[in-house]
């Protein structure tokens, strides 16, 4: 079976990226799967059938650029483009003094001149065919930097500065552009070790998450949402 | 045919509200028109076929108290409860040197303690049977306060408190509370006369915005939001 | 001595608004005192020398139109209107259920309506004289409605809508408008009983919150600001 | 004459850092100037008298910690440290498929980890002696990601990230972080050349912008600002 448009999934780890990708296979769209590393990746585009794993480093352009090549040229058209790195679940908190500037630069990389590179690569495309989505995915620090989150909460700031920046310029193009903020936990069990005591209430459902990712999708233009704030029933904020 | 829950549609008009009385209705509930006025809400009980229409007005407790009487005993448990009472449309900007302090006074008790009088009626039972959704429908002047708007900021902004009061107080008790943000203008022929060069992507369509309470309501609650702002393709913003 | 200028506090307690008041007279205005009893303002003026105390109740226009037409006849033009009409001390946290909707009205009236109704007789000199300071007192619950807090929070929304509608008309005339936002507890005996252990830092000092108003309404103009937030330095937020 | 505590502006141009630099001067302050380029800050260095100029890129980690040791080793110990590096000044508004990511990245570097790394130096000594001050400038472009305006928007997000994390974490410390936005164009040259039309009002002066910074570093602690926005009279917003 040949399919007729692609979904990009960068940042594609086990949780929140893997339900994205199978939520949108569903929806008959060819998956290409973004990560450093290969493992999770090829297995998991084994598993959907229709999909190609491409390591790339989002921190580096001529990684980027080798994968948009390869996109390209293999794949059909782009119809959406997630940017899922959050480095969230790797992230520990601690005082502003330790944090390596070095280190934090890559992340913002990672997070902002990444995704903006390889948008350049995808949106004239986009605009030509008017039609196409792109999503990034936020957290808690994406509005509030918080005691000891600067690493979590600087790329995130700036992540939401691309995605309004990219909204307001491409939304009358036909493009959708959002930026959805997780504010709670993904349920995990890396999640579950550290909240033992958390019950079923406690824990965002990663489908559930990549559910809302293709309602938007599925928005009609007259009623587009640019900022969507997921949070369990008993989060409190 | 008996259905199992009601909807109440609060402030219905042949726009915004009578488009979320259709689509809840296609949802399988029986709906609860409120209005000051009867003759609308009159014929679309009719009809939507399974459904009741009550004068009221929001600014009075009395008449609130008495409509809450007559849905308890007249119709299913109330499932959903949407306060739709905008006054957008007949709105008109104005230095705030002629805003009557009693009209708008009035406007708030309308737009704020109204909808607290009759969610104090019916939020006992939805936190009984752990099942409800509470939405308030807001516009671009909930969150800002422009030049020659007071009359219509003020109002929006008070509903605002009400809505994130009431969400952070009852959705871990499983009443899911949202504030869904028009920031655009919905799609009627007063809104055309207003802009007659408008193009058919300028207006928010009124079935588009329904079907966003009808998502919301459907939302699981591992992923709710509780703010979503709406907005046409080509707005600013 | 007869001095040029008039600064109204309305709403006079104890705390701020004795502040406000005698920082404003070491500033050579003559303070003019709203309040809804008469005791405590008929000393304080008596303090201040140069003061007159009206008694006037916010939620009642016809109250305000008289102390508007006393103000006129008796005191020197109005350059400087401050509603501090707080009502954070007497707050209480409660459920929502609770809330009686009519004492919810009264109080958005003595915070909304009411300090529009003065604004209307005081903002007409101060436009003609281009020069004038509108300040509104607000709090933590200005921008955030707390679980348990609907009856400070829906009032605060308002007031703000208020000034932030009203900053953006009369700034552009000359006059500065500012929403001061108390993040933290004022410094009184009562605040020292329901925090027993809070330190000497835990605490904003009336004088100090005094001397900000000062200094806005000294800002130049090239360099106004509409929102002020002040908060002690160990306060979490 | 020996002066006892240093003011770094960092950032330093003929607008705003060279006012800035005067201002802290007339209080008493050594005046460390940091710019990629000598000849400005030199002029100014010696026209100041109690003042070093320090050629320093601040988006290189080497370059900084060289200045920080320079500092360390001549000047009085650091009270005030402001980051001035806005760049706005330069900024041409253009697509985002025009924006180059290796040149944001460079311009993220000077504005959010080459203060984080120069600010590691400085606080440890701000924190013993419980003293001191630690200013961002803003602009509107830290709240809004406009169409056209990603390449000021990303960095000022970022730099809002590190400046609210570094408030939360270091003002329980006794050090004072503000983010100051300067919601409008300052005078200058440049700026009446774009703006031609403009009048007397319609430009932020800054030595009032200086002032500004000066009455935060005054601030009592029992009433600090965190975010400061200061916009001409007649600005829109």
């Amino acid at each position: 079976m040949s399919l007729q448009k692609s979904c990009i999934v960068a940042g594609t780890g086990p949780g929140n990226g893997a339900a994205l990708a199978r939520a949108f296979s569903k929806e008959g769209f060819h998956i290409v799967l973004l990560a450093r590393s290969s493992d999770f990746i090829q297995s998991l585009a084994s598993e959907l059938g229709n999909a190609t794993a491409i390591t790339c480093d989002l921190s580096d352009e001529a990684s980027i650029a080798q994968a948009a090549k390869r996109i390209e040229s293999e794949c059909p058209p782009v119809e959406v483009l997630i940017f899922n790195a959050g480095g969230a679940s790797t992230f520990r908190p601690g005082t502003l003094l330790n944090v390596s500037p070095s280190d934090l630069l890559k992340t913002i990389a990672a997070r902002t001149t990444g995704p903006l590179s390889l948008s350049q690569h995808i949106l004239p495309g986009m605009v030509t065919r008017k039609k196409g989505s792109i999503f990034f995915t936020g957290a808690t620090a994406s509005t509030r930097g918080s005691k000891n989150f600067a690493l979590l909460a600087i790329p995130s700031f700036s992540t939401k500065a691309l995605a309004e920046s990219m909204a307001r310029e491409f939304m009358p193009k036909g493009i959708h552009v959002s930026h959805i903020v997780l504010d709670g936990s993904l349920e995990s069990e890396c999640a579950r070790e550290w909240k033992p005591n958390a019950g079923p209430d406690d824990f965002m459902q990663p489908k559930d998450v990549a559910a809302s990712y293709v309602m938007l999708h599925n928005q009609p233009r007259s009623t587009w949402t640019f900022e969507l704030v997921l949070r369990p029933s008993v989060e409190e904020w």
